[in-house]
């Protein structure tokens, strides 16, 4: 099991692991805890390292490769935990970009290195490209 | 300002900030910074103490009030930071209870106490109404 210095090795780690299709490199990331959990768009919230396993290796055993970009937003760091917003864009099967979501990536500081414990996706409202100025309230 | 001894008062604060429409309230559970974040459903990313503030002084000034009810789904909980999943049910103006969703909020000790850096909401699949198993990858 590799040993992440950092919580961007860490990131590094996932987003290779969807591009390669690799379970191996996606299951080392995670936490090994049921302390852990991963909301995907669509997707039920799914908890704890068993059901983490179970739901990374029925999606990267799929045909369906994955073609992602990921764009930095914002880095909230303490010494023992990091979350790491940024914003994924999925090229659909035709080429085009679909819209992108949101996600926070929440790393821990564990004796193995650092690891993931949060994976969440948030969609972005319609029509929308980047972080854009504060809507108006209701 | 009041100063929260716990994530969970925190929290409790957020919410009857949202219940009662008080700004005050609801900005003092926010930490002062800018290395804060919030992303409500189907609104843009807000990052940064003054964009939040002009956030929630629209949203709360609003004549449309919230009736929310929250259910605590996880805690992950280091020394200095603590995320809390839950899953917020909105009442409609009809009574009738719309689709609930997903919301993380993520907090950090400081030196006046607990405050949230990051309120995610991730949308639930349709027809879903709570936790379910793994679904079928792709």
């Amino acid at each position: 099991m590799p040993t992440y210095a950092t919580p961007q090795d860490a990131e590094d780690a996932f987003y290779d692991a969807l591009d390669e299709q690799n379970t191996e490199k996606m299951l080392s990331v995670w936490d090994d805890s049921d302390a852990i959990a991963c909301l995907l768009p669509m997707h039920a919230l799914v908890q704890g390292r068993g059901m983490i396993e179970t739901l990374w290796r029925a999606l990267l055993s799929g045909a369906h490769r994955l073609d992602l970009s990921v764009t930095h937003i914002q880095w909230i760091e303490t010494a023992d935990t990091a979350l790491h917003l940024v914003e994924e864009r999925l090229s659909g099967t035709d080429g085009r970009p679909q819209a992108p979501v949101y996600a926070t990536n929440t790393y821990r500081r564990t004796d193995n290195g650092w690891r993931l414990v949060l994976h969440q996706n948030s969609p972005t409202p319609p029509g929308m490209r980047s972080p854009g100025p504060v809507p108006p309230g209701p």
